[in-house]
């Protein structure tokens, strides 16, 4: 009877709904007119006389050119993730999401090098659109601030929307040059003074070793994480977290499982041979632990074991959140997607908890 | 009793002098001049009378500007590594190898794009210089070929050299472009043919996503493993195991931690869009296990528990092998190197029986 009693115990906590952030989820613009009401005479011309559209890069494959959203995210009208009712049913409702963090439209803070006027238009209205048509429409809904890449321009754009409630971080664009460059900083202060967290995700413009030779979506997914490995190193060599120790770093569709790897490495080579960078005080990997967070989607099989393992090497259960790429093809499930054998704790914390903290929920 | 037995016999065990492969020893020039022989009139010239010089790149840092080697390894003239006597004194007798694999002078076959006349003549006249000076006066040294970029002299020289006894593997120098393009087929086909292994060794030149950010060497050491993801994507995404089932690669000095990520990482892509690449037949981890190995230098610090955790991640324990880099200053000891909590069969596989599979010694 004692068992029983254990056993239904057990069922009840299995039963009891998780909370969940999902921390990468894709809005979108029906169309680029959706911009015209927040820009200004001069740039609103560009889209509704000159017919302007971004450059278009893809990074990997012909048969992206279909689609790489999931068949069922499309609305009546616009392409998916451009209508608020959908993905208030199909993301937050069907998947009894707590909270689901808007990435905004972050490729467009570094395509649009050379000509920053434009760019920082773009973003100001992006901005504006998604308090306007998602945020204020359902206290779910999370923001990041898309900036230009002009380090003044985004401290403007980050004082003018970072105050609003539901505005939880500073979405850079992962490209192919490093944020952890002291030309950027202005943007780290910015973000940790008005309590923000900064979140990375990879454009269509990463860069990788090898340069072009990511013609294959098998390529393409297994390199890009190098890109990830870059801006962690750049933001740690170049002393951002001693410049603000508060600030914390969400690693977005970027992998976890090298992590461990990155931070013995680096912690190995910082022994070695430290005196280059004296501005750096800690261990790179307490960095690791004490500021920087990683997103799971697109989830790579493994085991419950393993997994456990590469948790146990980071040294720390904090690292990880949940996310699912809405409304992408490649779509986990926060009900499916986390290995089996994995204590509740833990998985509360990467469903919910750490992304929590990263975001001062 | 018994139990003292065991202890008498496992000691007898630990006191075996266990066999050694180093897979990454730098032999040097003492000059360019020791080139001088090897070339014909038209190319001497270049060293004697126009005083040539190879493109100076220096990877990372201004501290390497005194040495990267070891305090005790220059010889009474000339660079470390360029003493034959003192080489085979320092290295092979001091730390009891059976074998020590020579990389060569790849550096070069990758940076004379542009002028491939004279870096096959170049490769051609190292690699005599090699069997003369150094594989010719002891048998425990191996070489590599060193070839230049052009894939026609290349196996021009593959076919010259490859039947000595003790050239074992082509080496391939990791930089800025993926050997796994359909270009460099004929590199494989030679090697194959031959009977030799293809070795990975990085350059100067190395790539890396976030491009002229590597101004420290902890950013340097941190990221240049990047370029070695690279390298095995784009052998794996464009067929050369397919075409080559029995070739094996060994990857030297870019580190293994990520290996099991990447494992991981490229079976579920391959999962999820296999369609575009119909050539790759087998899942991409089974490549990693049948046709990769790994050297192990430069050591990043790890538990004896999280190194075993990563061998069985790999699920193989056939993929590393150890490495010293002699006469650099991060020398790796055969000696010290491993972890110390580790069966002595996985002991005597990455000291020697991988490499041994590998170069089929």
């Amino acid at each position: 009877m004692g068992t029983e009693q254990t056993l239904e115990a057990n069922q009840l906590i299995l039963k009891q709904k998780l909370k969940v952030i999902d921390t990468d989820v894709h809005h979108e613009l029906s169309s680029l007119h959706d911009l015209v009401p927040y820009l200004s005479d001069h740039w609103k011309r560009y889209i509704t006389d000159y017919e302007w559209k971004p450059i278009k890069t893809t990074p990997f494959h012909q048969v992206r050119q279909g689609t790489k959203h999931r068949n069922d995210a499309f609305p009546e009208a616009g392409p998916p993730g451009s209508s608020f009712e959908l993905l208030q049913k199909q993301l937050l409702d069907e998947n009894d999401m707590t909270y689901a963090v808007l990435g905004g439209w972050f490729h467009e803070c570094t395509v649009a090098t050379g000509w920053f006027e434009f760019a920082a238009a773009r973003a100001s209205a992006y901005n504006d659109y998604t308090i306007e048509k998602f945020l204020n429409r359902d206290k779910r809904l999370l923001g990041s601030i898309t900036i230009p890449r002009d380090p003044v321009a985004a401290v403007r754009e980050i004082e003018r929307v970072g105050s609003h409630p539901q505005m939880v971080q500073v979405m850079l664009s992962v490209g192919n040059f490093a944020w952890g460059d002291p030309y950027y900083h202005p943007i780290f202060e910015a973000a940790n003074r008005m309590g923000l967290a900064i979140g990375m995700h990879l454009s269509a413009d990463i860069s990788v070793s090898g340069g072009d030779f990511l013609r294959y979506y098998v390529a393409w997914r297994s390199a890009h994480p190098q890109a990830y490995m870059t801006q962690v190193i750049s933001l740690i060599t170049n002393g951002v977290f001693d410049k603000f120790p508060n600030l914390k770093v969400g690693f977005i569709e970027g992998g976890f499982e090298w992590v461990p790897f990155m931070m013995n490495r680096m912690d190995s080579a910082y022994k070695a041979l430290r005196q280059e960078t004296p501005w750096v005080k800690r261990m790179p990997s307490d960095y690791f632990r004490d500021n920087m967070k990683f997103s799971t989607q697109p989830w790579n099989d493994i085991s419950s074991e393993h997994f456990l393992s590469i948790v146990d090497m980071m040294g720390s259960e904090d690292m990880l959140m949940f996310s699912s790429d809405y409304p992408h093809w490649d779509f986990d499930s926060p009900k499916r997607t986390l290995p089996p054998k994995i204590p509740q704790s833990l998985k509360e914390k990467i469903l919910y908890n750490n992304a929590a903290d990263l975001y001062k929920l």
